[in-house]
């Protein structure tokens, strides 16, 4: 029991001196990725650089005692750090103490519903955000973070919630222009770029081997971050107008207890819960990938309550809300991490960092920090996932769609919103509208398959229908109407044969459609007979008065059926294949 | 194309002397019916007694051009009035010009949606309310209706928006009580009661045919009309504190413009959706049950087209909202009625008594009217059916019991809005834990089956599940973790293979879900495969990349599968029945 809810008692048993130094390198390649990219997250986030790091520390620790997967780097992400900045930034000004305080309260809600979804086993609800529009909130999301750190490349002021506000800001703006700020974002890029593709092969050729060169290739962020600050305080740039980092307090990150004033508590919950989701979808789909790739397995509810812990520590120590990210946790798999203690020692490098190294990074150039978001979330952008869905299923593109254009022009809590009621809204009306087929016996066979796809035999009394969709409430009136308008429409019916092998379960309305059909179709004289039923479909309609009232019965499959109200035709369409 | 969207174009065509004579018997009795009916409702809505005339005459001439049933009777019902009561309440005072411009204006804009609903094809909306739903929300309402109408019979004040606030108004004000008024009351039910059960039995003991004996068994509410009526007058009880119908206006309805202030219009709107939805789908269902019977057929579309003209003429004459009703269609098709020119017919009649009859019911005492209201929707409640939904699925009893209780206690609206959700959210829910199962080949044949339920072969190289659902976005996951879980647990396992016969659909969550499996299971050297997968569903992922990246191959049954991957296996399987 206390093994499963702390996964730590499990792993720390085989932890040899093997493992420890697997993880101890791995930790050290993450530790230099994440100090730039949690300094640059938290200006993503509008809040002061530090609480990127703090939610770096005790978050990591939290995630290492309680969390499944063995290489998920937990830490601040671009998605999470962006959805902060819509909450908060609708209940404080920027740079304000509320603002930051909004943040960590945000931090412990998050948690505390990660943790109630997780001990609740509640991580179903996850499923309802579909794929489509994961994967248009993302691409949305992608846009409006790269756009909103434009302003820091060029030294100049911009605001807005979506993104055609956020461009008009710019271009009203944009004539403010710093450019040696632009010159240092510009390189800024420009080297994160090359780091990325060039940097590799020319390593390898220098003779270092594939997978370090491959680990090497990822440190563009802390490249960039020493290169561009040595240069704005050896030139004195902070004077000619580039915007600098400034002084970060030294030292433990400030642990004191969150706001619990309810009436903010009260504005958040609605957010943190969307937050919450999207962070843990994020989450788990990169530890299901890594897992898999060892043959481990990761718990989904487990997770829950390992990020609901991290997020929680995050709280306590002065962070925002965290989740697990996926390039650090790829590079993290990469460099060979074994266990969640990497992230752990991940932890204290990113503690290190916090105690001595705050004081150099006082002349770091935001524009550096911006570049580094542009280039990370760059590799989210995903056009091509739009086409596929297109091809694939108009259904889910309408759903992709909607998220997409009110992400952009609304906001990202109501793109994810609307999203979903998309997809849940055209799930519905497409079981409302089932496809069916009307059957006939394919000649020399005992199989029936559909009147206008097959050359098949069929009696004119006997009318069979399949429907292709379990029976319930979205679809019962549409069975009712197509039964009712071909007995209407065609005298010789005088029977009726549902065949139900792609019928999954039937609820209470459609019983109830079921049980109207059969007595009106009696007040005419024809008979109404099941086919091929399920095991657990029959088990419910034993539970009903259905299958007394039923006007004729049910069979185990269509042929007997056939064969049972009429042994001529049946016999006949056998017959066929023996004269062929 | 006009005879589709005027079907009385249709109808009148083969007219002739003997469908009319049946069509005026049929108006004349409903006539009789109608008047004390269309007086009690407008009361329940808290709206002066001849509005109701004024929703019986024009609204049902409009249906009788635009309806395809031949036998529906439109006009006042016990539910809608209710329903406007509580919308038109929350915004003017009853008994005010307000309340009854709001009330007018409540039919103009349901009008306007079933049109709307009618002529876009949104006929499915409908369908989200389920059985379980709304025969809940009756009952519910049910219970309001006959409540409400306590203060009458007891000649006290009281008021409520929900069954516990009307309780406690009827307790604290009972010591008022006005006898004279409960014993009008408390005869009148009595006399309908009898009517209803009694009656029938003696007028075929005198001589009178079963049919004509039926239909007058109906008329308890124009006796208790004549005889409280008569009584109040002779005997002066208006003084004695019996409240009366007074004077009501004589004439035609007041024909007018409806108001078309947007600010109403926005409050009633969302109400009015209900209220047209609830009131369609309790008209509809009586159409098919009455077109059923007669081999002929109605169309759901034109209905809404029927009704929303109905309403819109309603709103139009001074009345308000308005649908098929069902015991009065029941005595209309039992009078036989042939055409909906019964339904115009009866608005004559009920504008013959607007226009001569309204003096004679100053002394109609509201007391008649409640007990009429009481005894009529007393044959709603129908609380058999909470217990056989509850025997018949917990999920649908969930959805009912939700609905009720809000219905109660918070209002109707709420209350459907809670049914609703709840269906949907349980639906869902069931779908994204859909039955699965591990299968193995049943000995001497080709069948597979659950492992677990039959003695069958499986091979420890070849996992094959079972899904019996569609693959959408709820279950993408389950079936990710379901097999994740397999293969991580069982290191024999070389080959997975998903047995798809009762997958309906693949969108492109799940298409997302199987890639990723593919992936993962190709890094861990196990092949996954698909069989028996549909038409329709091969024809889509053919429109996809998965096809191409799939390690394994997609078979045409399940057997095909097994076999094709391990001859062995298969061939031992069949030989077992040869040895037996």
């Amino acid at each position: 029991m206390l093994k499963k809810y702390l996964p730590i008692l499990a792993w720390s048993k085989g932890y040899n001196r093997s493992i420890l130094t697997d993880d101890l390198v791995a930790a050290l390649i993450v530790t230099i990725m994440i100090i730039p990219q949690s300094l640059a997250y938290a200006l993503l986030a509008g809040l002061p650089p530090e609480m990127g790091l703090y939610a770096a520390i005790l978050p990591l620790m939290a995630y290492a005692m309680f969390g499944t997967s063995r290489a998920l780097a937990v830490g601040p992400v671009a998605v999470v750090s962006l959805m902060t900045a819509a909450v908060v930034g609708d209940m404080a000004l920027q740079g304000t103490a509320e603002y930051a305080a909004a943040a960590i309260a945000l931090a412990m809600i998050s948690g505390i519903i990660l943790l109630v979804m997780g001990l609740f086993r509640l991580g179903f609800l996850v499923n309802f955000l579909s794929h489509p529009v994961i994967s248009g909130f993302m691409t949305a999301a992608t846009l409006i973070i790269a756009t909103s750190q434009i302003k820091h490349i060029f030294g100049i002021n911009a605001s807005g919630s979506n993104l055609i506000a956020l461009i008009g800001s710019l271009v009203q703006n944009v004539t403010d222009v710093n450019f040696v700020t632009l010159a240092i974002g510009a390189t800024s890029i420009g080297i994160l770029y090359w780091a990325r593709t060039g940097m590799k092969p020319i390593l390898v050729r220098y003779g270092i081997n594939e997978k370090l060169a491959g680990i090497l290739s990822k440190t563009g962020p802390i490249i960039v971050v020493v290169l561009t600050t040595a240069v704005t305080w050896a030139f004195g740039l902070a004077e000619r107008g580039v915007s600098v980092v400034g002084t970060l307090p030294s030292g433990f990150p400030p642990f004191a207890l969150p706001s619990f004033d309810m009436e903010i508590w009260g504005q958040l919950v609605g957010s943190a819960v969307l937050i919450s989701i999207v962070g843990f979808v994020e989450s788990i789909s990169v530890a299901q990938t890594l897992a898999a790739k060892r043959r481990q397995q990761v718990s989904p509810d487990q997770e829950l309550i390992g990020l609901g812990a991290a997020n929680i520590a995050s709280a306590f120590s002065g962070g925002y809300p965290v989740t697990g990210g996926l390039s650090r946790s790829m590079v993290n798999f990469d460099s060979g991490a074994k266990t969640p203690a990497a992230g752990g020692f991940t932890a204290v490098g990113v503690l290190v960092a916090a105690i001595f190294l705050t004081p150099l990074l006082f002349f770091l150039p935001k524009a550096t920090l911006a570049a580094i978001i542009i280039v990370a979330v760059s590799s989210l952008l995903n056009f091509g996932s739009l086409k596929q869905t297109w091809h694939y299923s108009r259904t889910d593109f309408a759903a992709m769609a909607a998220t997409i254009i009110l992400t952009l022009t609304v906001g990202v809590e109501l793109g994810i919103i609307a999203g979903v009621s998309v997809s849940i809204f055209l799930h519905l009306y497409r079981t409302s509208q089932p496809h069916s087929a009307i059957v006939g016996q394919v000649p020399g066979t005992e199989h029936f398959r559909n009147v206008n796809r097959h050359e098949v035999i069929v009696t004119p009394e006997i009318f069979t229908i399949r429907i292709d969709e379990s029976l319930y409430f979205p679809n019962a009136r549409f069975l009712e109407d197509k039964i009712y308008s071909a007995v209407a429409s065609d005298d010789q019916i005088e029977h009726v044969v549902l065949m139900c092998s792609a019928v999954n379960f039937i609820d209470a309305s459609a019983l109830e459609s079921l049980e109207a059909i059969n007595e009106r179709l009696g007040h005419l004289n024809v008979m109404l007979h099941l086919s091929e039923v399920k095991g657990p479909v029959m088990d419910r309609l034993k539970r009903s008065h259905f299958l007394e009232h039923l006007s004729g019965r049910v069979y185990l499959t269509q042929y007997d059926a056939v064969h049972t109200i009429n042994p001529h035709v049946a016999n006949r369409a056998m017959e066929m294949s023996r004269v062929e």
